[in-house]
């Protein structure tokens, strides 16, 4: 195999690497540690389809954070993740509780009903978390053909309003669920977010306290892209290996994926990783508070800052950093921070943000 | 951006790099220049969901191959590039006529009915390709709310037996359709193969007589993964930036989809892979004919050879080398040349058939 | 044509055609003069599947109602109808707007997402009744892929709460809907309660204020079966026999759905039915409302009267007149006047409701 | 209960009850009994969707046909049926092996595909009947995760070209099928017309060679409409009522589909309607089978007769009767008799098909 990097290659640098903003985690690119196992896995033949070396020892690697039952479906993206979960965990009369702020509800383009056939049944949330009191609004009428039957829980871990759930709740819900006939998916889009932030390995708010079936994200803590259905819980599912293929997931030469989930898993890659993400999102809020006039609008828990402050500052500091609002008529801007975010990156948007308040 | 040989990663090799087989296309890796692109593409921000520099540039290579009107969706995999496309190019109530042999028909796990809603209207062929005349079995009754609308055809090229259709084919095939008011889709898994086979630009094939929808390959041709839907004809489909996302399609770091399409198409390195591979396959099928008892059973026109040979042979040969039976009841097999594949793989191969031929 | 009354039958009598409650307008059976109907259209061939006589005048009687660009598509039942309408009225990436107590959203068994791939976007009212207000916390991101598009605005006229939208508020619903580039389907399960109700000719609000699709009740309002699709604006929708088809809505022997439709609408039927089932409810609600502890909960404005009062009361007046719980947490029922039910049944279920407050 | 024929109403009669064709058994209308029970199951109120005495009372009557185990699930239609049918008897990854010719291949307007995400494995046959060993075309690959799983065989009974599985063939194919791991479906839309046929009783083909769930058609055989997913092995489906609700074939007013079964089925009236139906069609053939020049296509076991005969006689014939091209390329015929066809009717068929023959 040769040195990529020793290899010409037609393609062209088309953006400046330097420039970094706080819209999203998966604005930033690959860690450079991921993109160097793709050249290890490279050359030769594998088996097509997940049955090469690497996802094999994937199954190792993701025993050692999950326990021996656990078994890992590498699939191409969170929403392909979600819905074939979802898939796996409902019947054809099925349907999934959330959270109304669940990523699956607002940011899959309605993937989880027209490609699954999914019913949400969604419940207002204040911060983004369920709680089993807030499940009860939805979970009844099992036997009632007239309503899609509730048979998930489906929870955001850490959330996508940037809240940590704990232990405790998660254990709750999953208890509750389980004692209501129901399965409980976590869509850890960001679980190393979370399990850096509770200081906990991720079995302890999975494997441990019941969840049966998690979304792993590696793309937005620094996969090129890729993240796996991770079944906690054989009996829960099956034929995820169908499932995977009929929901467009199955990636022909897939130790391109497995090796890049290695990357991250193997030894503690994933957590310095979220560790720093976290950190810089801490950084900025502490930067923020110290300006007045911005109100941070949820507990900082993982990677994520949502504040409220003056639309029009908003508009002038988009022009010097990217970022999103969340809820543009109530002034509500979210300001992400990745693996990449630096200290500098943080200090000079804090700054920004102090000047534009000061005009 | 450092060099990402120069850095550490956690994983590790767990394949020999030396072992390569004729069992597919897809078990090669990917090409170095491929990867090389990758690190380019690596480092800073960049917009997601499409909106970064690589994938507007990518608009511009595309351009240069299949005219002005081009645009290309990068999107994960075939099947998922498919059943997009396919949906685009149908209503709600569409049907889509194909040959029995289609990829779409045999090898998506039921993706295009169970995703899509689509129902697929098969004609058997003697060698993967559909005629006017064979389309015609299908194509009647749009005025029959009892029977789904053929709206659609799709042919392969080249096609899942390895048969390439000739310009004039598949001009043939797009006047026939659009006559009868349906468009035409092309899956172009290994569209690089048919361009190198026939010896013509991928338009001539393609824009030039007609084709409004292609599937472009990239995975089969050096791509880690990753194809693209690319629209020929504007007028044909509407909102596929929607339809690729609810079909689960949408990469959030999309630059390392569409760099590495850039590295194929910007220069030549699609079309070198591609006549490397198909060159492979001429070798192949020389050597194979030189071996009494085993027959030819498709031209050789592009990267695989199909034969006929003894079935304990076959399973002798198959410790030796990976390759997969295509009709095990009948003794035919199927091997297939990758960009990857040598002449010494090729000699090697043959030499091992002619031992267990003798045995 | 026998008289079916002198024909003998193996079916026998298993119910006691006396016994009436207050569960629903559906556990009524259908009106003598619709069952008279289906024997005149019976005996003799007629074209299957839509093509015969009665279907083909049928749409002359909807045009009497609905004007000449009127065209009813007979269905099965109301779901059916709503699902089908749904599709015509969506793409694929479509979504559509509706109160969080739209039946379509909480008594269809999951159809619309399951059968339809529809995403529903569901608004709390008060009163079961949507405002451009309420629509537009749902009606925005068109332009974003990630959000299933909203392109209908779906309402039920008499609503699910028993409450009527004046002409006005349809008015301004259909135009803010239109203004965004949405079309406007109208739930009529009781749609002649709601012209009962505001003393106005269907047509008054739906097609005089831009409704593009209905669905007509039927069945509610004293057929034995059916409902129609009734499309009124034809440029909304396209090959509405395919979806249809499709949707499993076809009936082979039309006709016999035809002629009921026929019989409630050529003269006035539909309205005296309505008229009666209002004026039921509204002696009924005069009769609940002279009973003290007894709390009604929404205006009174079609043929539903829903009430709070102790749970214990309820469950013993349910041995008594069938009714169902609403909210039964809450305590919250539901009582549903149909054509047939009579001051007798009222009066009586009044003083019922008197012994058990009382006791 | 009034006598629905001494109640006037406002529909009117738009038909000649006296002109009978042969183009289909649902051109027909309701046999005289059937339509007298409805009157039996009318006034008063009964609980809606399913929970009535009518339902309850069928199931009884369907146990006296097809043994204690049987559960009727009352349909709206046979697509309907089909589709709901087919969903309980697979998996999101399962498909169905069927006929070429089957209904819910060519005639349901990919309800199956659409509605049911279903993949329909085809196999074609001679004479519409399948086989073991035109089954095992399509049953292979159970663990292959590229093909959708074959899981049910399907079969019509009588079947669409109107030829009858003997009760040894059926069992033939369900071995085979459950020694596969594959459950047995049966299409029974002109059901009592091959128990007429083979002059055994309903239960005889279908649970005593193991059939699983069946569809049983009532339309066709003197229904106003409706149908029956009969499940004859309890163990091989669940939650059909959730299913049938959410495939939009349930029925409010289920009392009016149940008494029209109980009508059919309490004693022989199934029996007479199919007797009559399959004589008629003998009459019919022999009378052509006098004709020179016309050519019975396949052997006349039901209520079918296929004729091939000039092109332009059929033309001049449907003038005065109606009926269908089954293949018009090749000039072949379909003619159904129906309960209510006459020797006269036929005899006039045979007499004009002389006439025009010999123009």
């Amino acid at each position: 195999m040769a040195d990529p990097q020793a290899v010409r290659t037609d393609a062209r640098r088309h953006h400046d690497p330097t420039v970094r903003g706080f819209a999203s985690d998966n604005y930033a690119g690959a860690h450079p540690e991921v993109l160097a196992a793709l050249a290890l896995a490279n050359g030769g033949h594998q088996v097509a389809y997940g049955e090469d070396e690497y996802t094999d020892h994937l199954q190792r690697v993701m025993h050692s954070h999950f326990g021996p039952t656990a078994e890992a479906f590498p699939v191409f993206n969170g929403t392909g993740a979600n819905v074939t979960a979802l898939q796996a965990l409902t019947d054809r009369w099925g349907a999934v509780i959330c959270a109304e702020t669940a990523h699956i509800n607002v940011d899959e383009g309605g993937a989880p009903e027209r490609m699954g056939g999914l019913k949400l049944l969604t419940v207002p949330t204040p911060d983004g978390k369920l709680t089993p009191e807030l499940i009860d609004r939805q979970a009844w009428g099992w036997d009632d053909e007239h309503r899609a039957m509730p048979q998930v829980v489906s929870i955001t871990q850490n959330t996508e309003l940037g809240t940590v759930y704990t232990v405790d709740e998660i254990r709750a819900i999953t208890e509750h669920a389980h004692a209501h006939g129901m399965k409980v998916h976590l869509d850890g889009a960001r679980i190393a977010n979370a399990a850096a932030s509770l200081n906990v390995p991720m079995r302890a708010f999975t494997n441990a306290v019941g969840v049966d079936v998690i979304t792993f994200g590696g793309t937005k803590n620094g996969m090129l892209f890729g993240e796996a259905v991770v079944v906690l819980n054989p009996d829960a599912v099956s034929h995820m290996k169908h499932l995977r293929k009929l929901s467009m997931q199955l990636a022909s030469k897939m130790r391109f994926v497995s090796v890049q989930l290695e990357a991250l898993l193997a030894k503690d890659l994933w957590l310095r990783n979220a560790r720093h993400s976290n950190a810089m999102a801490q950084r900025l809020a502490d930067g923020v508070r110290s300006v007045d006039g911005v109100e941070i609008l949820h507990p900082v828990q993982a990677n994520a800052v949502f504040a409220r402050l003056p639309h029009d500052v908003s508009e002038r500091l988009q022009k010097r950093f990217r970022f999103y609002f969340w809820d543009e008529a109530a002034g509500d801007v979210r300001w992400m921070c990745s693996f990449d975010t630096t200290e500098e990156d943080v200090d000079s948007f804090v700054q920004a943000l102090k000047e534009e308040m000061a005009r």
